[in-house]
């Protein structure tokens, strides 16, 4: 029996690793088309930054480990051409045919529109692109860039460059940041640019990056799912543009799994299938097709929507439904906007602004962000978890959260958030 | 129409303020048998630590505040004497009889065992005590001290004077720290407290405190509900001590609600009452107490057992049930500790560790703990939430928790737990 897993970074080594510990006689073989296999690609904007000194350090494992702990082939600079359904064979494009027994695709993301790269004109996606970037920044002195999108990317990419000196415009075709359509959570980030002298332009859209006037330029302009060897393999594409998964990460075609950015999610608020490439859904969902590659009958439960970044040192955080979604998806939101502190005042507590949507006709929680400087993470969590139970916002607003001066306040600002709101649908 | 209410620290004036809010024609008034009302005595070993530079920090608010700006009176030093529910009065220890329509009961907790006070023995109950206590600090040179107790004022205490130079010993008659019956935790626990020269001796019953042979006692050996006005009105107390009040916060008495650390509340978890003060359960008792004392419906929908104490720099946070608890309660429990990295490592994360315990025979979840040295209020807090909408262990697992770099892992140490506790169950 031979699983083949194209694809080596999140989603596919979490399968092959999941389907290893499942099944100790599998054959498992791990096709990528790059170099290198296994790093921490959302580390990229920190090598970019100068904190991550050596491009090494974002490498979690080599093939050599994975051939040796875990019994795992891994071949890289391999690329697979065509997948065959009916044989059960994936062509690389070197020629050589491979059979499988199942097969868990894991081809990620690509960039929606990509350039071809110049001197001064870089993407940010795979650790080849950064490795560019870098080689330019250490060589170039600091002058002025523009980083195109206002997605994670982007605004990673905006405060590196930043923090390295240079001059930022950021510039992107939409009118939200973050690709989240909620206009305070826009002018909240755009305060924090502004504050650290990032120059923000919406509704441009870039037709030719070139004629750019800049020094440098970071292209983070959105990506899509890279469906192509699904697509010509007649493997069904959901709504969203990605490969169509069941809850058990089986594509329409036999025997054949996909997991990562490459392949749709369930949104639990919504219901419905959900597009948002993110390397911690990779990994779940790469746990779920292994297993079941080995027979297994896991499932992936989906995802709310929770994500975090950090602009120029502070925390933007946002899960669940903006008031925008929620009108779309049939919901009666009423939403609200708090900014309190979130430590006593002698622990060094600075404001965090907490924002939450509910329904109000069944007093449902469906989404919130939360921005600060610290327990960012910790708050979105929380309210990412009640969004997961489907709690109602009575419930939220009573939450038995930690309490001590070194912690929190005595009123969490998630707690005085959800009154405030309560108030608006009692 | 007056709301009388005894006792002006956190449930009192919830309860008060409350009540204005959605009554603007009541007569409220607050009896207070201290000198000053509505200070953060959370705060207080944070006082005697030095962080806190003035007691007067920990004021809130003031009286006139009350009387300026939410038309409540309040009186200081005024100690009811008896409550007749039969005449819906309150008699005063100067004599003076008081009538009320509405009557909320927050009285607080009491040591269990009280000492009376010597050169060098100290409680750290109120704000006097910790006066008293930082005024003998301030005078004497760092010498012996033997805390008594090893609940989390025992704790907060120890850390305090250790940060003042002084040798500490923490004795107490139990065997377990935190008043949690969790052995594994008792032990990590007592790490971090030998790291820092802090001694522990289980199994100490103090009988006479003044024979400890130290410069400086400090006594947190337990309190109990303050029920002695409401056991005297023939108002019912529960099975723990405390006063039995029903969702409502409505006391067995006409017109006599009861809110903060003299009240029982229920356990979310357990389905049953439980006694465990807090000022954020107090201020959240008090809400409710003074809502309906105005003629609302509201419930209070009790606790999960969420508690977060700083011990000598660590953040050691506890929810939900131990599996000791867990058994007792008739679960059939399973339990994981884990370490895990809380960031990646060029965000300097270091380890945290997390707890799991869930129930076997239904997988659902029931408890944790988290102790690290950031990250702890959020984590726990994200326990407290799923335990609230008593969520299963497998969705637990596959949460859609926050990740970037600055901020988690990809696998958030609480998932890995989860993982890991799964594999018990399944």
């Amino acid at each position: 029996m031979r699983l083949l897993v194209i694809g080596g970074v999140a989603a596919g080594l979490s399968a092959a690793s999941r389907a290893r510990r499942l099944d100790p006689d599998l054959d498992i073989l791990v096709l990528e088309k790059g170099p290198v296999i296994s790093y921490g690609a959302c580390g990229l904007p920190y090598f970019i930054e100068g904190r991550v000194r050596d491009w090494r350090q974002l490498l979690v494992y080599s093939p050599e480990y994975f051939h040796r702990e875990r019994r795992i082939e891994i071949r890289t600079q391999a690329e697979a051409a065509e997948i065959s359904p009916v044989r059960g064979a994936v062509r690389l494009t070197s020629g050589e045919t491979l059979s499988y027994d199942r097969l868990v695709i894991a081809t990620g993301a690509i960039p929606r529109r990509p350039f071809p790269s110049s001197p001064n004109l870089f993407a940010l996606n795979t650790l080849a692109d950064a490795q560019g970037l870098h080689a330019h920044l250490a060589a170039a002195p600091a002058g002025r860039a523009v980083v195109v999108g206002a997605g994670y990317i982007g605004l990673e990419a905006a405060e590196a460059l930043r923090a390295r000196g240079w001059q930022v415009r950021l510039i992107h075709r939409g009118h939200n940041l973050l690709h989240r359509h909620d206009p305070e959570l826009t002018l909240r980030l755009e305060a924090i640019l502004h504050r650290h002298r990032i120059t923000v332009e919406h509704g441009v859209e870039v037709t030719d990056p070139q004629r750019l006037s800049a020094d440098l330029i970071v292209l983070a302009a959105g990506l899509q799912p890279n469906t192509t060897l699904a697509a010509n393999a007649q493997l069904e594409l959901g709504p969203t543009g990605a490969i169509r998964v069941d809850p058990h990460m089986q594509t329409s075609g036999p025997n054949i799994f996909a997991a990562g950015d490459c392949a749709e999610s369930l949104h639990r608020v919504t219901g419905r299938p959900v597009w948002i490439p993110l390397g911690t859904t990779a990994n779940k969902m790469g746990r779920v097709a292994g297993a079941n590659a080995t027979g297994a009958l896991e499932r992936f439960r989906g995802v709310v929507g929770t994500s975090i970044v950090r602009v120029c040192g502070i925390g933007v955080a946002v899960t669940g439904l903006s008031a925008h979604q929620a009108r779309q998806e049939g919901f009666d939101p009423v939403e609200v906007w708090i900014e309190a502190r979130e430590r006593a005042r002698y622990f060094r507590g600075r404001p965090t602004a907490v924002h939450l949507v509910a329904d109000k006709r069944t007093n449902r929680l469906l989404g919130g962000s939360v921005i600060g400087e610290s327990g960012v993470e910790g708050r979105i969590n929380v309210i990412a978890s009640a969004l997961t139970s489907r709690m109602l916002l009575d419930d939220f607003a009573s939450l038995d959260l930690a309490y001590a001066p070194p912690f929190s306040p005595v009123w969490d600002p998630l707690l005085i958030a959800a009154q405030q709101l309560a108030k608006l649908i009692n």
